[in-house]
């Protein structure tokens, strides 16, 4: 069971959480996820299957001196963390994407990790005024400080019912 | 088992490719994968449990009328054809990341993609001149032309042993 970790969480719980509650600047920390060899092997041969990520043996003697995870499967640990603390599950309308992906340190059996969102920006919709964009930078931690994968995500909320924008709130 | 789809497949085979088999403007394609809804609901159930991954029927009245795959299962599945045909098997390093990541279309259940992958640049490193970058623009494509996923991959991959250089092979 993974719990927030940071000095604050939201006021609003994630299943009555929207638009508005995701402010410029608010940063978040959730965890632990606890990684181990037998799930980095299960998600590779299903979706990553190269020898770095599946056979101990070759990646033993590989770049990273042991066998590490697939980068995909570190975004599905984030994404764990994410849907879990972070994105509303009332107002969580889309996502369109997400930029500059990177995967700066592997991550190796073993390992602990834990999750850092922060609100880079948020955009009412001009067309649509009943939701906006929340802009998160999303990274995930290991035990070291060492980051396995951080992304910039979007995010379509939508805005609380009955208001038509945070400012326009009765 | 898939299979190369394109008119052209790389001519040196998948565990003997190298740096310079990738050329700028190459294209290939691969396919086909076929979708179901166990197991959306199977990987949804353990990276993205939001209700509209995880829920028939929320799902249902949910703004895409049905459940819709976790948009990181979709990038899975691009990487399980990625590194079934295209990534080298013998040179492939790491990956420092994606840029430019899109979820365009929902990917849903009854669905049957193919993977597009253009060669967008090559770049042989200064500093160590045993491996170059492979840039490359990865799509997901669906039955329709609609394409689930997007991004522009970046790969490290070694030089073949003995040459230094593509223009400097003896």
């Amino acid at each position: 069971m993974t719990r927030s970790l940071g000095p604050t969480d939201f006021a609003a719980p994630i299943h009555d959480r929207w638009f508005a509650d995701y402010v410029t600047g608010a940063q978040y920390e959730y965890g632990h996820l606890d990684v181990d060899e037998e799930e980095i092997l299960r998600f590779a041969k299903e979706f990553d299957p190269q020898p770095i990520h599946t056979d101990p043996g070759f990646a033993l003697h590989g770049p990273f001196g042991g066998i590490i995870a697939s980068g995909w499967h570190t975004a599905g640990l984030a994404m764990r963390l994410l849907a879990d603390h972070y994105l509303s599950r009332a107002a969580s309308l889309a996502s369109p994407g997400v930029d500059e992906l990177r995967w700066q340190v592997p991550l190796r059996p073993g390992d602990r990790v834990h999750l850092r969102a922060t609100v880079l920006d948020t955009r009412l919709s001009r067309s649509k005024p009943d939701r906006g964009m929340v802009v998160t930078q999303v990274e995930l931690l290991n035990q070291d400080g060492g980051v396995p994968i951080a992304f910039r995500a979007m995010n379509l909320l939508a805005v609380r019912p009955g208001r038509r924008s945070p400012a326009g709130s009765a």
